[in-house]
């Protein structure tokens, strides 16, 4: 089982177009910060890269809340590290499922005890607010949490009316921003967002490997007066938050040169500035649902409900899935997700995430796709390119 | 607390003799490793990446376990993931305590609920096995935990006898190797140690970041025979071993870019060889103390239970702890560490660690101390770059 290392050749990855459901493709600037030479976790330069990634996540969230931070871990440490630490076992905990990632968040909370509260919606579909209303009527549940982007399905979830519920009923409102982040409007302080997290390898464009989060001083209070220990030791936002403060007290090494390549993905996110990144990929999404649908492919997700980062496409019927997704990468060196639980074999999901939302990313998509479906003898129509172009033409 | 974009400057942390308890310095060739394009934690090529990765990691080890990988954490989740994989709420655990790592493990059992029960050593000298055996009489705990290389202290822990107590008394034998690994002989299937966990920071001279493990067939057994789940979804070895294994089934988003990186660190180490590399640490440790001691200062550790990788050094009266760390960093660019817990004060620790170990790196360090105590008005001997000179001059 183990292996002779003269048989380990040099890492040669190539390049790939990464249209998945994330990792995206990461910019030059980052992959060179994030090789810069690795120096000590209480470093005095370090300290003052942390302050400065802590200022810009902030820029990023809209919030002034202090305890904004990335976890030493990938996304889904993130979504730990929120139930973990805001919930004790007995809580009563509402979570809103509509997709593989609400369906984690679920199974979290029951890991560490606390008493779930499900608001089950169609997968596809955002969550009704009356739906979540109901569940929570004469309740006073301590969390209520809810997946902005679901990465599973494409859907994009409206949050203002359902914040106001959870917090009518006294609850946390947590939701998970793995992949709007960066790629949308995300406002966690006008939105009344108590606790926030995310990843870093969908539209920020940062290799994966870090989860930012972000809590307010109603989720620091639950923190702070908890009756039992948060049941995990590495993310434990009351020891781990010394070390981002100003004590600097040591808790586990920080990953040094991924919180180089994190700063420096925030940086180039704050110079094209929040607007004109957010039009970006509202625009390319415009442009390649207008090339998909003039194939006469058709979208999962209502048209008012769909997120502009990940697309999700209906496989047209006599389309093989796997031949297809595999035509992409051979011969195109595209990279785009399947279907995950209930929607396996039935959807592609297609990111255009961070640095991946570009035009020449819709056209060589849409063209590739048009002529592996063709060779497959799949029926399409024409005209896909010619769509995309309008829109761009629009703009 | 945001920050104006505007006023965060290019990355430039410069360089930095690492001669602290980790990271150490990181070969220009993880660096650049590191920096290779981002691809999909699907994709065939790195699907290969992790099996190679897997083979050049059980070979460090020596071991043949099937569960050989890199926990997508810092050593500390490594510690976690094996409490918390292995351990159930009520199940008696041993921990033995002689230095901040045994501590934190102990911590990390009473989260989890586990019936602890400690054997509590001097914080710089081994753990005597007759102690172990006395606390494990007539009890039948389900782990037994030690730590090989305390970083806090620098002392080395004979792992044979402990093991062998162990596994008499029906318990599983986890051991931290977190320090000790790449930088002296750890052999985990001979010495029958049932799971262990390391961090990539220390000898193997990667980033800080991933947290090799490896479990044997005992440890999984006791895995897949739990009655309650694992308390953590993100380490949960039972559902993260399927991606890992030939299902390559999705659980989190692998950290891409940090396993190219573990990949090259540990192919420079195969290259090297196991016994010249564990030779070199050896020999570099002994021209540091040789040269240490030459200046009349002394090593906290007796020097049959000294680690190869970090010297612990009583910081001589008249000195200030935190000036000359400061001096050493400024004046010379040397990151060396201070004492924690009850050492803090009492001593510095400077580790020779994987790429560090080296000639060049020993000289410079007895200069720089040699010209800052002397500059201090601290009484020492001259004669410390002779001292080690000799112990080269003898290889």
């Amino acid at each position: 089982m183990t292996v002779d290392p003269n048989t380990v050749r040099d890492l040669d990855p190539g390049t790939r177009l990464l249209m998945g459901p994330g990792p995206s493709n990461v910019s030059a600037r980052v992959l060179q910060a994030m090789s810069a030479p690795c120096i000590g976790h209480l470093d005095p330069y370090f300290l003052s890269v942390m302050d400065e990634t802590q200022g810009l996540l902030r820029f990023l969230f809209q919030t002034e809340n202090p305890l904004t931070i990335p976890v030493s871990g990938t996304g889904s440490a993130g979504m730990e590290t929120c139930f973990v630490n805001l919930v004790e076992p007995g809580d009563e905990v509402v979570v809103c499922i509509h997709g593989v990632f609400g369906t984690r968040m679920a199974d979290i909370v029951q890991r560490i005890g606390g008493n779930l509260i499900t608001v089950e919606g169609e997968w596809g579909r955002a969550i009704d607010p009356e739906a979540v209303r109901k569940a929570i009527k004469g309740r006073s549940p301590k969390l209520l949490a809810i997946v902005h982007a679901e990465t599973s399905t494409g859907v994009c979830q409206g949050l203002e009316e359902i914040a106001g519920i959870a917090h009518e009923a006294g609850a946390l409102f947590l939701v998970d921003m793995v992949t709007s982040l960066g790629g949308m409007e995300v406002t966690v302080d006008k939105t009344g967002i108590d606790a926030v997290y995310s990843g870093t390898q969908k539209c920020l464009s940062c290799p994966p490997g870090l989860a930012p989060i972000s809590f307010n001083s109603s989720a620091m209070d639950i923190l702070e007066n908890r009756k039992s220990p948060v049941v995990s030791w590495y993310l434990d936002m009351s020891m781990v938050k010394s070390y981002w403060g100003t004590e600097r007290k040591y808790h586990h090494t920080a990953p040094i040169n991924m919180i180089y390549a994190f700063r420096e993905a925030l940086r180039i996110i704050a110079e094209e500035g929040l607007e004109a990144r957010f039009a970006r990929h509202k625009l390319n999404h415009k442009a390649f649902v207008a090339g998909i649908e003039a194939m006469g492919l058709t979208i999962l997700v209502p048209q008012s409900e769909r997120l502009p980062m990940l697309n999700t496409i209906r496989i047209p019927e006599g389309a093989d899935d796997t031949k297809v997704r595999r035509a992409l990468l051979k011969d195109f060196g595209i990279e785009i997700g399947g279907g995950l639980g209930a929607l396996q074999g039935k959807i592609w999901r297609v990111g255009l995430m961070g640095h991946t939302s570009h035009r020449k990313n819709v056209v060589l998509f849409l063209a590739a796709l048009e002529t592996i479906l063709k060779a497959e003898g799949v029926s399409i129509k024409g005209g896909a390119l010619e769509a995309a172009s309008e829109v761009y033409g629009e703009s």
